[in-house]
């Protein structure tokens, strides 16, 4: 293994100015305006993979973005590993708070700076570079491997479920690796066995068929905005209980010994909340904040809008007012019934002096891998072995769709393997990834590929 | 009278290119990047009151947009009328909703469509061509006249009552003459007795110092937009009624006789609601429409914003929220001490877990004239002559803050001769004024002028 890991410490700049390369593109999945970066963000990926001597590359063409395929088989009789990242980024709006250009990878006090550094182009990019360190050290690859890499996965992944389902024996693996999570803390490797769903809305609220003067119509004609509010009002109570019937119907209770799990995590809620700038954190009664913030459903607006938003005062009765509305799940609650059951809450609720509209945008299934599989023993050698610290198991709030769907489809549970951190701003201004992460993220990975042999 | 009726009938085309020239500047007032356009609607006013031998026309500078200032002096025994009007207009946004460019003049149907055709250039502009059908057709003009337009209605005229307090003698008069109100409806003339007054705020929340992505943190943190929603709803209950301590102390009941005579006003709530593609009406419960829209108090939000606005769907929990939220008043609200009610019912019940700030963009007093003042019956009967119809007398929703404080500073009430309609969309895309109200608005303001000196 020294070969490898020798490689992979003499090659870091080089390693660093193609993560540069790639963090350069700006691969914006949600504006249709980038779908060329987008797909230049593909290219990248194969070009690079074509250069390390693997049986098989290719570009697979979608209804949307193209998928970036490759695989290696060394030895039939070993596992095979589905390593699956996503090369689209987040927009980086409000732009006006970057420090540094967001297409413009800069390194500041260890950290690279740059949208996509953590998310996920700098996490995913890792396995890439420990294959590359095998390839090119002359050492054989321990196990198969195969790479997946979406340009969706900010929008909802839209076309890799009928991917994955058309090609279920291109995809067939042991496992899946996904480098898309956060570590527990700093310096504090962990893996994560739980992840929450998505259910993402759209909330219209029309009142007149145009934008009035306030003076003229003002309290003769009921305000969309107004409207509006009243109804997120009510889909909470003040004890941060959502009040949506049957909402909690399928939520998996906390068991006894996962709650105590939890409260032995290390944890600083006070250095959280002042990292947030808050004089005091809310959520669901009766839970911790790790629980609120990981094993507990939640609703969120996430944009909202109506009338004069400029400088200054404008005495406008708005016509329409609209909110982006999301609710995070946890096992087993599904999606497309909680999205169901919001938009006859809302419709139910909205008063009948308006007119409302529900749309729904994506969704996703929430997820939790076996905590007794082998291949997160062989993350958990692999971690400690480089950080010198057992890593942590815990469960995480945000997101990852796909983990359901390719234990539906593939029957492979998967192994999240993360190497960014809660405060790498990933869907903010000023996205970060620790230079020295993205490092041990590759010795990390290669070590993992070393050991899982034994295990399985 | 003849001749001068005549002037204005023969000068129809030369006024309305007048008017275009006047419509096409785009004097923005709530913009600072229209500052030079809002100037330059001022000395399009300066150079048409100079060429009708007016005794003295002059351009006040202010700390803001300009005043200007016109006066004529022809027999000292006869009454003083001021005219004010206002050159600045209302932002046009949003812009892909005009059928026509907002500053490019069109007139369909006999409207003139352009923003400020009817608030308030098109209206104001009336008098300046009554006063130049006399000068012009060798007519002495009947009484005393002074004009002031200023530059800054739209921002609520911040430098106004400072020049009208230092500038009392010039401004002295025995009544001020306002055309920036609507009439009752189409060739229905009114003569508008009352205003609502105004108190404007801003509303800003904040959460998290940065946005956050809502899966890693949703659940564990109070969402701004939520709270603001949260707040937003609890400033109304269900029947209208605004729930802010001590908000109705000062209104005036409307009487018994005030009542009965907005029932017996024209108004079809069966055609309001249907022009305004209303499946219901809403407003405060106990008061006819007609009374909710312009003798009781409202509280509208007028702007709201948060988080991700764009297309699609960005998981962001937002750093902040923030929401425009004007009251209208009626006599004896004062919009100091709303303003101040507001504010702190606002902070008293916005949750700990985030800030709240509450800012005051402008307000205005609301105004009563009274029925009986002579000034109002010469309105009367030129309205009468010119529209073949005995005008109606109206409480109107909207708010012109100056007719309170002409009243409290030079003494003068205030008659508020409108020529626009309800439906002239005055805040909104596609404002319109009537063609034929332009031409029967200088009519009947000559005619105004001819009787007044009987009354006086």
């Amino acid at each position: 293994m020294s070969d490898v890991s020798d490689y992979i410490t003499d090659h870091k700049e080089q390693f660093k100015d193609e993560l540069f390369e790639f963090l350069r593109i700006p691969s914006i999945s949600t504006s249709s305006e980038h779908k060329e970066d987008v797909r230049n963000a593909a290219n990248f990926l194969i070009k690079n993979l074509k250069s390390l001597n693997l049986d098989r590359v290719e570009l697979f063409e979608t209804d949307g973005n193209p998928i970036v395929y490759g695989e290696l088989e060394t030895d039939h009789s070993k596992p095979t590993v589905l390593v699956y990242g996503h090369y689209d980024v987040q927009p980086p709006d409000p732009l006006d708070l970057w420090k540094t250009q967001p297409f413009e990878p800069t390194v500041r006090e260890g950290d690279i700076y740059a949208r996509g550094a953590s998310d996920d182009k700098g996490q995913s990019f890792t396995h890439v570079k420990a294959l590359e360190a095998y390839q090119k050290s002359g050492k054989e690859f321990p196990v198969n491997i195969k790479f997946i890499f979406e340009g969706e996965e900010e929008v909802g992944s839209p076309n890799l479920v009928p991917f994955i389902e058309s090609h279920q024996e291109l995809l067939s693996c042991d496992m899946v690796l996904i480098s898309d999570t956060a570590m527990f803390a700093e310096d504090t490797p962990s893996i994560t066995y739980g992840l929450r769903g998505l259910a993402y809305m759209e909330v219209e609220v029309t009142g007149p068929n145009r934008d009035l003067h306030s003076g003229v119509y003002g309290g003769a004609v009921k305000n969309p905005a107004n409207a509006l509010a009243e109804i997120i009002a009510k889909l909470k109570d003040d004890n941060g209980v959502i009040q949506i019937p049957n909402f909690y119907d399928k939520v998996k209770v906390l068991s006894e010994e996962e709650r105590e799990a939890y409260s032995k995590l290390p944890f600083d809620e006070e250095k959280y909340k002042n990292d947030l700038g808050l004089k005091k954190l809310h959520g669901e009664k009766g839970y911790s904040t790790l629980e609120r913030a990981s094993a507990r459903p939640t609703l969120d607006v996430n944009g909202l809008w109506s009338g004069y938003q400029g400088e200054g005062a404008k005495t406008v009765l708005p016509s329409k007012a609209g909110a982006k509305i999301s609710m995070r799940l946890v096992p087993d609650q599904d999606p497309k019934n909680i999205a169901q059951l919001f938009k006859e809450h809302v419709e139910s609720i909205a008063p009948e002096t308006v007119s409302v509209t529900v749309t729904k945008h994506h969704g996703g299934h929430p997820a939790m891998t076996d905590l007794s599989f082998y291949g997160l023993k062989a993350a958990a050698e692999a971690f400690e072995e480089v950080y010198n610290k057992e890593p942590l198991f815990s469960r995480e709030g945000g997101s990852i769709p796909i983990v359901a769907d390719f234990q539906k489809i593939l029957g492979a549970q998967s192994i999240l393997m993360g190497f960014g951190l809660n405060s790498d701003a990933i869907h903010s201004p000023n996205e970060k990834f620790a230079l020295k992460d993205f490092y041990r993220g590759i010795q990390t990975s290669a070590k993992f590929f070393e050991v899982l042999p034994d295990y399985g």
